[in-house]
Formats: C-alpha cells, sequence, structure tokens
C-alpha cells in the first residue's frame, strides 16, 4: 500500500501477459527474494544499456554485427528471413540452417498500425541488391499475419530472380493425424513426399 | 543471442508463472520499449530499497509503521488475519472492514515446508497478549491450506477468550446456483440466513 508497492505492481501490469493479479504475484515475490529482484534489475538495466540490432541481420547482438553475420564458415549466400529473435533462436536450435538471417521484428498487420515501414524490410531489399544471394527462405509463421508478410516480400522480389522459399507445412513430428486441423492436414496431403 | 539477452531471458525466466516462451517475449518487449524497461528497473531497486513490513501487522509499507496501523480512526480491537498483502488490499477496497490486519505471509504447508515458524504467528500471538483486543476475524483463504491454518490459530487462541470468527462461505455474489460447486452449495444451506 506504498508508492514503491504501487509502482512496482503498475511497472509489471502492462508488460505482455501480465494482468493485475499476475503483476501483484510477481510484486510479492520480488519483495520476498532480493536475489531475484537484484538479478531482474540489473539484467533489465544491462540488456538495455548493451543489447543493439546487428546492423546486417537486426539480431540482438553486443557488437555492431552479431555471431552469425560475422562467422565465416555461415553461407552468405542463404538469407533466412524470420519475424522475430526467437524464431532464429529456434532455427539455430534445430540446427538445419546454416545460412545467414534476417529480422523482420514483426509481420505485417493493419489491424494493429503495423505497415511495411514498420518492419525491418528496406533494409533486406538493400542487402539482397547489395550481396550476391542465391536463396530467400521466408520462414515466418504460419498464421495470417506470417503469410501475408512472406507474400508481400515474395512480391517485392519477384524481379530479382533469386530462389524464394517457404518452410513446409505439414504434420508437427511426434503429433496424431486423428488431432490435426483440417488445413494442416490438408496441406500435409497437398505437401505429400515420394518415399 | 548475446550474453545481456541470456541474463535477462534468464532472470525472467523462472519468476512465478513466467515459463520459456513468455520469457523470451518480455525480454523482446523490455528490448523495444525502452521506457518500460527504464520503469521496471527503478520500480523494482526502490521497492527492494524502501519497503519493508511494517513492525505492527506486517503490511508494506515505507515507513516503521503502515498506514493503517497509524490511523486513529480504525478499531484496534479488530484484528483481521490474512495470508498476504493482496488479501489486505482486496478487503480495503470492499470498504466493510475498519479494523487492523494482521499479515502472515503464508499458509501452513507442510508439503512445501513451511510450517509455523515461518509464519509471522509469533508476533500475532504476542500482538494478542499486549493489547486489548476484542475479536480476531481469520480471513485466510477458503483452501485447504488457509483453512487448516485458520485452525491452527483458533486453537492456538482458544483459551484467551478473544471472539474469533471466520468470512462467511456461500455463492459469490452475480454467480449461478446451477454451477455452483457441491461444496460450495453445501455450506450456502448450512449458512443459510433468515430473511
Amino acid at each position: 500500500m506504498s508508492s514503491s508497492w504501487n509502482k512496482l505492481v503498475k511497472s509489471l501490469y502492462g508488460l505482455p501477459g501480465v494482468g493485475p493479479k499476475m503483476a501483484e504475484r510477481l510484486a510479492i515475490y520480488l519483495l520476498k527474494y532480493p536475489n531475484a529482484s537484484l538479478a531482474l534489475e540489473d539484467a533489465v538495466r544491462s540488456a538495455r544499456e548493451k543489447i543493439r540490432p546487428c546492423q546486417m541481420c537486426g539480431a540482438f547482438t553486443e557488437d555492431d554485427f552479431c555471431r552469425i553475420c560475422t562467422d565465416e564458415s555461415r553461407d552468405k549466400a542463404q538469407i533466412c528471413v524470420v519475424e522475430q529473435m526467437p524464431d532464429l533462436a529456434a532455427l539455430e536450435r534445430c540446427r538445419a540452417f546454416r545460412g545467414q538471417y534476417h529480422i523482420l521484428g514483426g509481420v505485417l498487420s493493419p489491424l494493429d498500425n503495423v505497415g511495411p515501414d514498420d518492419l525491418r524490410l528496406d533494409s533486406l531489399f538493400h542487402r539482397v541488391t547489395q550481396n550476391n544471394i542465391r536463396e530467400i527462405l521466408l520462414a515466418t509463421n504460419p498464421t495470417v499475419e506470417g503469410e501475408a508478410t512472406a507474400a508481400y516480400i515474395a512480391q517485392n522480389l519477384k524481379e530479382s530472380g533469386i530462389r524464394l522459399s517457404r518452410l513446409a507445412y505439414g504434420l508437427p513430428s511426434g503429433s496424431a493425424l486423428e488431432y490435426a486441423d483440417d488445413i494442416t492436414l490438408a496441406r500435409a496431403v497437398e505437401g505429400r513426399q515420394p518415399i
């Protein structure tokens, strides 16, 4: 009921996914465990002060260019376009892609007032004209906005002659066919592979 | 993928209700909005530095005694015992109680290794002997642990002659009888009021 308490709850409430009840729960936790509170404060500050976007791909880095863009063993002729940083992290974990990345920072979403100018599209198109790119893998999410964004990019790069690709649609590994939704199943049939 | 990024995600993951995916989402949000990150950092620090428990009731305060314990208009002969700070806040919002509070800081929970010594019970019993208390309202949650904690306190105060009470059980306002669970409905019948 002190002003510091109200300030703490207010700064937590409004973070994505944090409602008023959860904000109170988090505030109590942070007051109960000063170590967690110290660690959070320190991490938030150093992230804000140190992390910046890679000047090439937009990934979070503490240098001018990120670890992947400066890695000579990566294929510079392949660019994988993703929405956000965690998408890059997920693709890196699966170890199936050895090219470079480009982070859009979101998706086209007219309802949320996100247009082409709000994404890192200019730097993508510039990058494509400057370097000798062979393939662009459009790895936006399989959502309406993700598809629309991929389609927009594909449209703009149609004349470039660069090979454009999209992540495969189909059944998730370990899933059950009987529980798959109609669209996923239809796409798995359309994209069926010879064995 | 920088170390500051990992540190930020790690400090968020593990907060109550925050999983790995939500930690990444929060981290992206905090990097995208430096204002939110500054506000959070500042609020977390000032809460840790300024907030302490009221020496009487244990509520969060920035002074030795909280606003309620120092309010001369409150009835000092009534103490409402609650589990946590948000419970006090909820009771204050409903404006039905004009006495003072005592915050336990949790509930008895053998499975979580929380025993009587981990709660603010000694200070409650001490408070009861020192002051002229007329009634103690045991407002722990209507859960197994909350009931057990209320029963434990009642047992310890049985000889004191102080009137002990518990919040009424019954149907929540605005709810539908047909959807009430059996225990709630049974208690609403047992506690029926003359009209």
